[in-house]
């Protein structure tokens, strides 16, 4: 362990963002991986729950133990579903561990949204103490934090192209913000489920959950609303896509005034600027998901209809990168002191 | 050959709407397919030129010759490249064959418009001929027609779910049609490019000419004209998905008054009764590509975004089906007095 | 009905063998597709259970009930789970039914064989009723019996190139018949399983149950002894591909004399000779699953090692058609005095 | 740059190796990349040329210059089509610079045998400066040579598992050495072709160049012959899987004597000891392809056929890194005197 580094455990280290986190914080120069915790695990070699560990990582699989984890750890990774995470992350809290909350427990600010999205909040006095984890938006906040909230997959990708239009009150609200997103099958998760069989995901594609009834919904308004001082309604409908890895989030827009792409260019060009994860193509350019596989960048682009002079707003990430792991780490980066990209420069995975 | 089948020649056999055709066609029982004609390909055994064929169909590939073609055939089938197609209909059509031409040379109703998007028109004084052969929404004119311009993969699946609100005046039109697609890498034809590259494209997702910029665009804007009397204006922006076959469309409207998904499937079950081809699902349904894998059937669906108001119409097609080769064989049926379904019943080849 | 029409009942009509079943069927002149039976999704309509009947075939599943299907059906397909399969055709055959089981449970001829590798067999008395089912090798006995035993998707793929050169006694036994076979995902079922999750199986390839541990293994054996006359003995190893259909066997096999392509090609043509399914390519061909996908056919080819003499045999088939629900169909046509082809003469879905 | 960094230069820089050296050699901690190389895409952004660098690595391709390269570079990654690689490694090696080889050019020991499969070497006299860059067998040779071969992707993970059990004279060579070699389509480099166009490669599977035909088997050939002391032939089969990355060799092997897995895996561990690449499973284990995806690893395995007796032995990599790039940059690793998994330690990107 290099002196110095920032100790780290993971919490639900055998779903795929948990996986994930092993990769990429095995691999910061910063970090020191100290522990896996699983539950259903518990006791097995690390080795034989995720496949990648096998001869690279030694170690068995700890059962949760918040007492023994804030001791060993200086940064707490909890990568649980939704509902099963609130108690964990309380429980790490009450024991002053750092936490980056990877679940959606933390993500909305107001108890009546979660309510009525996913249930009864298990802990809903945590919720006001969470910093949204979306770096670029969110810097100061996550320095001073203690609970950081992850953001979701989708909300990345649909908020990091709105979010400078917001802000520069840039666009006419009359109408619905319109975001059209497409996500890889690795979003579903680790657990085999007869929609994301093999046989039935490959060469098919088709939308769910579209028109207001994905939960990712409430978090992608919640912080349009924040970015642009007002109300945001959003017209948000998810597909899923046969690759694994990956989201593309398409937006149309309808500008307050006479906008062209190189000027959303250059107020998100302004916005993230210093960003190591974040490139703003140039006007009219044509992010792939394939460019970012496996990195921690996201894409943003722009372009305008010429006759309706609607915008056309793209963003790619890979999901269980900037999506979530990455952006986990990138908070941790910035609430820990180290650089904000350290462990996250390396280039996509391609082809 | 069955008494009384219809004679069939395939011109432009080796690409993939020719391929498809020759698969259709084969399996028709009212036809004979009594040639393949094609270019670069003329001389070769059938079997070397579509793999598929290879002891199946004996013979070669023909060179074009279009008073034998219309000496042999009752309906040539033209699925040749855009600009080289109109030369050889107008060949055929002199000869008195009757055509159905998958190209875009004979969709657009308007010389300039067609001048504008694809260049000067070969032979402007044929487009006044052709029926736009999308079967549910042009029966009466494809029964009277000696040439039928088979519609594009992307009009097919955008104009089925819209035309029945368009007709039935329930949409708002101060808002642009926005419509979000999401094709097989099938519909960018045979010839290898390096952005269908397999390694390019397999676990990657991208949109490609959005906002205006395809070609299909200005066929779809003149049907939905059409089909509701207005001057329509889209905002059209297609997707490449890493599959085969399949084309997925997502429109975003907003209703002209009160209208729920259960309207707008009314709306559409009344319009497509007795089609062979069009299953509109029931309220708030998942239209998925690989339901109609390698048939000639379209899902249309509907939802309503419970806060805007505002429609969510689907469309999954086969984009080789009923986006192009199946499309042409049941207005083949319509215009020689078969049942439009014929050879056409096949169920998806599903998974 | 088409008067005269094969009767058909499908039992376990929601699984992809089923499935496939239901669009052979219904797709077949000569077959009437009288009713589709399950356990636990009896009473739901046939559309809810397979998506891509929806709006194609009405009516419910029916529950098993062996009287009623034998009285309604001439022929019934037996698409059930070993194990569960052996009770349900004993009593459809109780009934005086001819059934095609498409399970393994009648296949091997030697109830202690079939207990090594599945278990004690349900009705061992049955065993010597059936018929091995693959049509090439066995017409004649399959032409009179009233319960055919569908061969297993490797099995297929693997005699089907060996049994010629088996049936001449071209081979050198002294060395194990090496079998490296691969399978698309289809071949493990609709349940949904982690090793066949999506993100688990797309981009990557991986073999399993290799060397003499797939139940596959002791049936190609009892049918390459059949065709030989000596006991044989293979190493069989399949892999997993990420794709949805498809099977390609690839065969080492050392020659007993000198033998070169074209000599095997000659022995399978005449082994072959009249069959609608079977293509023996030219020498040194390359048969690609793609070009059979959908179709009923197999795709045969032989390549010799300059070298070292040995052959290289290879067979292309879709698993669920001749390796499952279109080899049924075919012994069925068989069975009751159709065309062997009947039904089953369409081309590949290419690409 | 870091103080005493290795200054490296890719020539070659648009291909799919080059772009993985890229990757790799940007996360480097002791390299620093100094200049990228290219003939027709001299003078462009790097960005425009490799998507993944956009907004990542600024500067231009530059045009072949041995002299400066030499000057600039303390190693340099030539990879280059074979034919065309010989010369600018000739180029640079009159230069004095350090080359690693990554095209064929430099694999073969023997000039005729090149000539047999490659035509005419363009400089022969350079052929015997080479050390075989397969790390794990050839660290002395490669600690002192100045140009190194870097292995074939199919030779490395067909050697691999062999390797072992060949120096330990375990194998009975009266039977020829089958290898039965599955790859991912970016094997076949970054040029479209039909081929690897997309929809002829997606959801199916073929085998190419079988039987001897293919130009990786006399490199394989003479690696095993090296290994063994005896002349060894293989009879190599390689097949084209619907993926991007990942080789998967499955090997049949007679044993000389009593040998089982354990056996086999007692071998390979002794000889791999130490390796940072290299993985030997525990006996009856299945390497998949995706467990390497991205990183460095050979996940190789043994079982043994209870009946005959026969070893099979697969080994895993990911044909772009260890296959290749990875494989380079470990021979650097061990050339300069750094850590030889330098630079190379990450996980794979899984899923």
């Amino acid at each position: 362990m290099a002196e110095g580094a920032v100790r780290a455990v993971v919490v639900g280290a055998t779903g795929y963002t948990g996986a994930e986190l092993c990769r990429l914080l095995t691999a910061h120069p910063g970090v020191a991986l100290v522990g896996l915790v699983g539950h259903r695990t518990a006791g097995k070699p690390v080795g034989e729950v995720l496949p990648t560990l096998a001869g690279r990582l030694t170690g068995e699989v700890q059962a949760f133990d918040a007492a023994r984890i804030a001791r060993d750890a200086d940064a707490v990774f909890c990568a649980l579903p939704h509902g099963a995470s609130a108690p964990a992350v309380d429980a790490l809290r009450a024991e002053g561990a750092v936490v980056f909350d990877l679940s959606a427990d933390h993500r909305l600010r107001d108890v009546d949204t979660y309510r009525a999205w996913y249930g009864e909040h298990p802990h809903p006095e945590r919720v006001g103490e969470a910093a949204y984890g979306l770096v670029e938006l969110h810097r100061a906040a996550i320095r001073e934090a203690d609970l950081i909230a992850v953001p979701g997959c989708y909300p990345t990708a649909s908020i990091l192209p709105l979010a400078p239009l917001l802000r520069a009150s840039a666009l006419d609200l009359s109408a619905p913000v319109v975001i059209d997103a497409k996500s890889g099958a690795s979003g579903a998760g680790r657990e085999a489920k007869p929609r994301t069989h093999f046989s039935e995901t490959a060469e098919g594609f088709r939308a769910y959950a579209i028109a207001g009834r994905h939960r990712h919904t409430p978090e992608i308004e919640q912080e349009l609303s924040r970015a642009s001082g007002q109300d945001i309604r959003v017209l948000f409908s998810p597909h899923l896509v046969p690759m694994v890895r990956g989201i593309l989030a398409t937006s149309y827009l309808r500008p307050a005034g006479d906008l062209d792409a190189g000027g959303c260019v250059s107020l998100a060009r302004e916005l993230y600027e210093g960003s190591p994860s974040i490139h703003v193509m140039e006007p009219d350019g044509y992010p792939d998901t394939a460019w970012v596989r496996g990195s921690n960048r996201a894409l943003v682009s722009y372009t305008v209809d010429a006759r309706s002079g609607w915008i056309v707003a793209q963003c790619a990430i890979d999901n269980l990168v900037k999506g979530a792991s990455g952006q986990a780490v990138q908070a941790m980066n910035v609430r820990f002191g180290l650089d904000e990209g350290a462990g996250l420069t390396h280039l996509a995975t391609w082809p």
